[in-house]
């Protein structure tokens, strides 16, 4: 009867003035899920606050300095041994240019229309169905 | 340019065997929606285990052990000063009855076609009215 312990991940859809949101492309010596698509930002650790390990992790990841603006919504992937709560916040980009780290080996600014034919994760092709039904009206 | 801190707030919408939620109205003595109805949980603090916390917080507010299950979603409330993220996670009792802390003056185990006639915030009318059509199905 005991649960499995949560994890909590926060993820950055980082909007561009032209209504493209930055995706990633999982490199080939990615433990899980080599090859998709996803949006910047991973696991938080507890000690830190969320919004700042966010930020920290998207320059990390990216080279960018963002801005974060807006709880976007959540989800969940179910993992061996625990369950990772995906928390996803709207950003935009106050300064950089970017520069991967070794996690991803392929950037794109994404058209809203276009973001779905991504290879995605079924849990995040599942989440960001409903947020960009969400955000087209 | 510089954005507003983001905190973190998590709440446990916990389900009984017939199909109801548990609600709790915030006491007169509450800094904040005195007289309006809310999911257990609170705000977390850097440092905690979300979800050990969101498990204690539900028991000191409620006298109840619950199990967490899933991820239902996430929102969030504007305040002066910083912005609250809000993750709701769903739950299920696994022992106790019932008992309030000073925070909350009653409490209900709402039926889903009830929920809305609560007196909510609207940022929670707005949540729930989601996350009520996605459950309904």
């Amino acid at each position: 009867m005991q649960a499995k312990p949560f994890g909590l991940a926060v993820k950055a859809l980082v909007w561009d003035d032209s209504g493209r949101i930055l995706f990633l492309r999982r490199a080939s010596i990615s433990k899980r899920f080599a090859g998709t698509w996803e949006p910047p930002g991973g696991k938080m650790d507890a000690g830190e606050a969320f919004d700042t390990a966010l930020v920290r992790e998207v320059a990390e990841e990216t080279g960018l300095t963002i801005v974060l603006d807006r709880v976007a919504g959540a989800t969940q992937y179910d993992m061996p041994g625990m369950k990772l709560a995906v928390l996803f916040l709207e950003a935009r980009v106050l300064s950089g240019e970017v520069g991967l780290s070794d996690e991803h080996d392929e950037y794109r600014w994404i058209q809203l229309n276009e973001v779905l034919r991504l290879e995605l994760t079924p849990t995040l092709h599942a989440f960001l169905t409903v947020y960009l039904q969400k955000v087209s009206h």
